[in-house]
């Protein structure tokens, strides 16, 4: 056998992993999952539906039926685009919504998370710019990270994204290629674009040709207040990028979601996901169909609501009622998050540690920053504890943030602002 | 509002894709499954199980069980590494296969096409060098390419990877980052990687710092002679990483693969994993462990082992007895697959429209190799499709052939090369 030749360099010191991990870090959040798990905790920090508005019995006959009845062709290999008649469900509710959509302009994704990879994947090389909302969905900030884009925030207030700065942005940086947007409910903010800037927000990216992905995780758990239209129903160009899920309505363990997109899009999308996983599990897909069809989706999703709209209420009231004068929060109409803004010396995420000593777990709002971290928020998930879980869970919480506080306050401003 | 700078190009003219699509093709194959789907063909085109080889009736009851005594966690967000006692199933059965494995080492992905992509993702920068059989599977073919391999084929012979070539394309290529093996039953050979060559592919990586991909999707599917030792288990410096999947043993629906790695490897496949779909279908995972503990897995194995070995046979016998002379073809031990190689002057791909006029269906070879293609190899599948129809389909086929043979006959040798 030959030796190596000189310039072969030895296995263990060689550069093991590509450039786009290189600013990819660890998640605090899932350490922090993995800390609530262990314990006994009052959990706002992940967003997760409650298994109450889960349905086992429906599911499990249906996932039972699909197999006995057509084994054959659930357990096989299936198509990239996924199951037509779960398809065509989909486009008839699109449809409904003002996304005027057929069956072969949906494509079934892993989850809406997969339709974020897919979608970076088609349209992203290393080095393009992605506009977010300030602050936005900590995994889609992941997920560009990893095609190596460049993220370009725009500020965001009670009316969700600004769009004033979005064009301040967009006339800066000519090149973005697609705004990142979550028009309902916002991850984290639980904020609702409003439809004037809805309209703005087509008119702007048709303008400057840019690529607009709406990702509606949350759009069907609204508890108050007009449904407004999504962007991709007001824009006919076929720039908006549509994402949708039944992570929050069915079950997030089934991994269901979907991308509305154009038809040359939808086509690269279907070509990315052969090469990704082939096909989104088949028989999740026909099970879940099956279930769709027996069970009215709307009365589901009429139940979701009226148990996470008060778990909303009783969670705004109970910051009303025992946070300090200094901390502000969102107003959600629906969603799963109410995003807590502490006084601008705290650091949420020291809260965070003696928080969870009171047993009590929320996500520090630094993760969902691009670029320059703001440290003075919490998000607070409240559809995953019972009503009375979710008032001592934030008793508690109050009585960490005014211990905080105080302690803050005995040491002089000037100090603070040295040591931090 | 203002109006758009001179220097924004209209989003019509843009150029809408990542570099990354440039050289990915629209599968002929995924066109051609359409069409079988549509007819009423006997296909050796797809790599599909044997439905009879699906236990419909005791996943169904896995299923359903999973969901009426476990919904909450079953249909709840799960980890992204995967379900921890399937991860303990699979680092048994690993390490009963010579590959020392526990749960922490095993990573759950979405069918191994995913373990694929999630390899690359993590390993390939742009423009990298991966080497691979020739001929290799298409699927992982289009994954690297969407990654923006380079690819760099290496010969393969009666007894798999010819390693001496391998040397040669490492010493021109010294910075191959990957090779890319499928050492059991190869697809689209058939062919299985004897276990000199094994130990002289390890030791060559090793020498010059190469990862070894070990895609061992048809390793279950053995129907004669010796199992040989996984290149993992013959490699201690965690060069390579192995790939699994159950979608040949219990069902491709599932979309259930799986990764093991070295721990550091295993921590960026599951931060990649994170980023592209959360984590797999818990739903499956639990079912199909459920099902994995109270069905013998060895036993139903076998019984596929059985099933597909008749095939096989049949195929064999159904080649020898009616095929032109001018033909060869592989002899597999195991997995799926037969390799035909036509002669010289036979376009397969031309071949397969008269064949599917005469209602069979196969994959023209020309799709598996990377770089020049050779046109005149067809890959039979023998596990989808009863002996019956395989004696019936291999006939037809075999007429098909004569004929064309016979038609190119008619032209003079050097007309035909004129015309190619």
């Amino acid at each position: 056998m030959m030796t190596a030749p000189a310039n072969v360099i030895p296995y263990a010191t060689l550069p093991r992993f590509a450039r786009r991990f290189d600013s990819v870090e660890v998640s605090q959040v899932r350490e922090l999952y993995k800390l609530i798990e262990a314990g006994n905790v009052i959990s706002f920090a992940a967003g997760l539906p409650a298994p109450e508005c889960f349905s086992p019995k429906e599911l499990a006959q249906a996932f039972g039926d699909v197999i006995a009845e057509d084994g054959a062709a659930a357990l096989q290999y299936s198509n990239t685009e996924g199951y037509l008649p779960l398809r065509q469900f989909i486009a008839e509710r699109m449809t409904a919504k003002g996304v005027r959509a057929e069956a072969a302009d949906v494509l079934i994704s892993s989850g809406s998370q997969q339709g974020l990879d897919l979608i970076a994947k088609v349209l992203l090389n290393p080095g393009d710019k992605v506009l977010v909302e300030r602050p936005t969905y900590l995994a889609a900030l992941q997920t560009f990270s990893v095609f190596e884009a460049e993220i370009i925030s725009a500020a965001t207030d009670e009316e969700g994204l600004d769009v004033d700065d979005v064009e301040r942005k967009l006339r800066q940086h000519p090149d973005i290629k697609m705004i990142y947007v979550v028009p309902n409910f916002q991850n984290p903010t639980g904020r609702t674009l409003s439809l004037e800037r809805r309209l703005r927000l087509v008119r702007l990216a048709q303008r400057y040709g840019v690529r607009i992905v709406e990702d509606d995780a949350y759009g069907e758990l609204r508890y108050r207040g007009q449904a407004l239209l999504p962007l991709k129903a007001l824009d006919e160009s076929g720039l908006v990028i549509y994402i949708g899920t039944f992570s929050k309505t069915v079950s997030p363990g089934l991994r269901l979601g979907w991308i509305v997109a154009d038809r040359e899009t939808s086509l690269m999308l279907s070509l990315a996901k052969q090469a990704t996983d082939l096909h989104t599990n088949g028989v999740a897909q026909r099970a879940a169909h099956l279930y769709l069809t027996r069970n009215p989706f709307e009365q589901h999703v009429a139940r979701i609501c009226r148990i996470y709209d008060e778990r909303c209420r009783v969670m705004l009231n109970a910051l009303e009622r025992s946070f300090p004068a200094s901390a502000r929060w969102t107003q959600p109409e629906g969603g799963m998050f109410v995003w807590v803004e502490l006084a601008t010396q705290v650091r949420a995420a020291e809260l965070l540690r003696e928080s969870m000593r009171q047993g009590v777990a929320f996500i520090p709002g630094d993760s969902f920053f691009a670029g320059r971290k703001e440290r003075n928020f919490m998000r607070l998930n409240f559809s995953n504890q019972p009503p009375r879980k979710i008032v001592e869970g934030v008793e508690r919480l109050a009585r960490v943030v005014a211990g905080h506080e105080a302690a803050r306050k005995l040491i002089p401003v000037s100090l603070v602002r040295s040591a931090a």
